[in-house]
């Protein structure tokens, strides 16, 4: 039966770096066997601009109802003056949270040809292969109470609340545990265990969970801090990294940053898996939505693409058409092509839909 | 009249570094304007040892009346399954906040003479001169409700909160801005104010407070996870960031890393001025008690030395005499010699003490 995707490109480059991705899914759906059915909608500023709300129930209910959601970017600076709770950010923040994405994975990956677009030294990132699992759905960023206050005194208090549970924990841990099996077979658990409770209680349940159903997986534990150092310092030492929302928002910008491409890197929210065999999934560029370029035909849609690959993969358990887009990139950067963010002496500079038609001619040619 | 100073070396290599740190004190004690009443005590690991807590109330006690505290670091192994509020970590702690010390000062500098130990390609982080201002005593680190619960389903639940008041962002952001004037007049204020309400509260408060005393200065403000990446990929365009405690704690980290020199940085904790005139402040080095090391005679006394340059300059307001010892450091590199943590093809490595002598050898010489 066909796949239901909904696609929403939102702000700023998101709208024309899906664009080139859907000519990729189209590709798909002619020549493999995979079938998509496709719907478009808004979110963010766009959502705003046409309903007054980043992002509207009807399109809310439609996520819910399909096997995956494709988004591009959210933001800009039309919208920066709008109040806290009505901004693009908080579409994006609903959709995680009412379809209980709760893991967070972010590869960041070094790709060979572009080791010199890193501001770090090429022995220090070339090769590196990180899986950072970010809890997505807890934490401050959606703990009570919250709030501004106003105090007797004149004084205002602003508060925000930190709360995990052991099943958030372990949940979250496992997804960690799994992916570290199919890869280098270790997993570093970030926290502040020294300084906040809900550390130490992050620490237990991992390392209880550990016991009980991974004891095969080498698992050790790091401080948040000590880990934003690790990685600039010799990130090739780490395999998977599960952290939290808070942890994983900074620490997985950090390791993107790192790789020198923030335009190459894609990412998939994950939810459950439900009664009818189905896990609610959510996909989308690491990168921002970059409105100093918007509209230019500029923007690197690789990442955008290679979260369509990681849905093929991680939706749709169709690994090896996945490995058909990443085959396709890495032959389109092989061959010298690059939008604006990675070019270098030498390279072959293209528009977004140059690297478009680039990628689709390498298809052609896998 | 004298300066009395108390002096906690703590754990680790601590101990070892602050020995030759002394030797220096003595040097200005005998050759400068300035006396100085030390006073030794126990603090973190060696405290528990002692008395069964990280720091005696005798200690802290003492910690009130000094003119200022130098701290050597704290915490290893064997302490590390104590339980959370009799760790080592916690004597840090209350120092902080009983001394109020609420502006933690970070300056993130990369040597000329040790640009290649950074990871990051010289072009990058030569020249690099950034001063983090972390907010200390508040935040997360120390706001309630916090702990671990049982919920009634037997699953458990920990609780941090994240608070801050009108009065605490506004104390540290005019530090940050009082330094700024004195270096590139430039003020970047860090948070989440996409997601967190606090944040909202502190970019507010940062603004007014600027608008109102601070026109002159350049204020602009970036969310955490952004100024994460921004630390990697161009740290030379921030000149003074101030952000709370958390996100202090992990980008005055990588921060440090991107220099490459851990061993070379100090820190300072200064609290409000009070009726006295006098301004509660504690200096320590921001590397830890890297315990595999600690009694080698191996480690770098030079953060922590410049700590003590630090403490020259802001608690006792002698400028030239910390220039002095910023000079002997610089020399000392300039002649090649280097400790382990940051010897290279070329120079000389020196053992703790051997630094020690070089430093007084080039104080002597200028
Ligand atoms: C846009 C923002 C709300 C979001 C976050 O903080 O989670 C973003 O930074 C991310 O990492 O996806
Ligand atoms: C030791 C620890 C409690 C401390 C902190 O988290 O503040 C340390 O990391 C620091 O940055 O001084």
């Amino acid at each position: 039966s066909n796949k239901k995707l909904l696609v929403l490109p939102g702000d700023g480059i998101g709208p024309e770096v899906m664009r080139e991705v859907r000519r990729v899914v189209d590709w798909f759906d002619k020549r493999q066997a995979v079938r998509f059915d496709l719907e478009e909608d808004l979110v963010g500023g766009a959502a705003i601009d046409a309903h007054g709300v980043p992002l509207a129930d009807a399109t809310m209910e439609k996520a819910m109802n399909v096997d995956a959601v494709l988004l591009g970017a959210v933001g800009g600076p039309q919208w920066d003056s709008l109040d806290f709770n009505i901004k693009p950010e908080r579409g994006l923040l609903r959709l995680r949270k009412e379809m209980e994405l709760f893991a967070n994975l972010r590869p960041a990956l070094c790709f060979d040809a572009l080791v010199d677009a890193s501001t770090l030294k090429p022995e220090i990132v070339s090769g590196l292969d990180i899986m950072i699992v970010r809890e997505l759905t807890g934490g401050v960023y959606f703990g009570e109470p919250r709030g501004i206050e106003e105090l007797p005194s004149g004084e205002r208090r602003g508060i925000n609340t930190q709360v995990y549970t052991t099943s958030e924990i372990k949940r979250v841990a496992a997804v960690a545990f799994d992916l570290a099996r199919k890869r280098d077979n270790r997993v570093c658990s970030v926290e502040k265990a020294n300084v906040m409770e809900s550390g130490v209680l992050w620490r237990d349940e991992v390392t209880k969970l550990h016991d009980a159903e991974f004891k095969d997986v080498e698992l050790s534990h790091m401080y948040a801090d000590n880990c934003s150092m690790q990685l600039v310092r010799a990130p090739k030492q780490f395999d998977v990294i599960v952290t939290d929302n808070l942890f994983g928002d900074m620490l997985s910008d950090t390791a993107a940053m790192l790789t020198g491409s923030l335009g190459m890197l894609p990412s998939a929210s994950l939810g459950d898996i439900d009664e009818t065999g189905r896990r609610k999934a959510m996909y989308e560029p690491v990168h921002g939505s970059a409105p100093d370029i918007a509209g230019e035909d500029k923007a690197n849609p690789l990442a955008t693409l290679l979260s369509f690959a990681m849905m093929l993969r991680y939706s749709f358990d169709l690994g090896e058409d996945a490995d058909l887009i990443e085959t396709a990139v890495k032959n389109v950067l092989n061959e010298g092509k690059r939008t604006g963010d990675i070019v270098a002496p030498g390279a072959t500079m293209v528009s977004t839909t140059g690297m478009g038609d680039a990628v689709l001619s390498a298809l052609d040619h896998l």
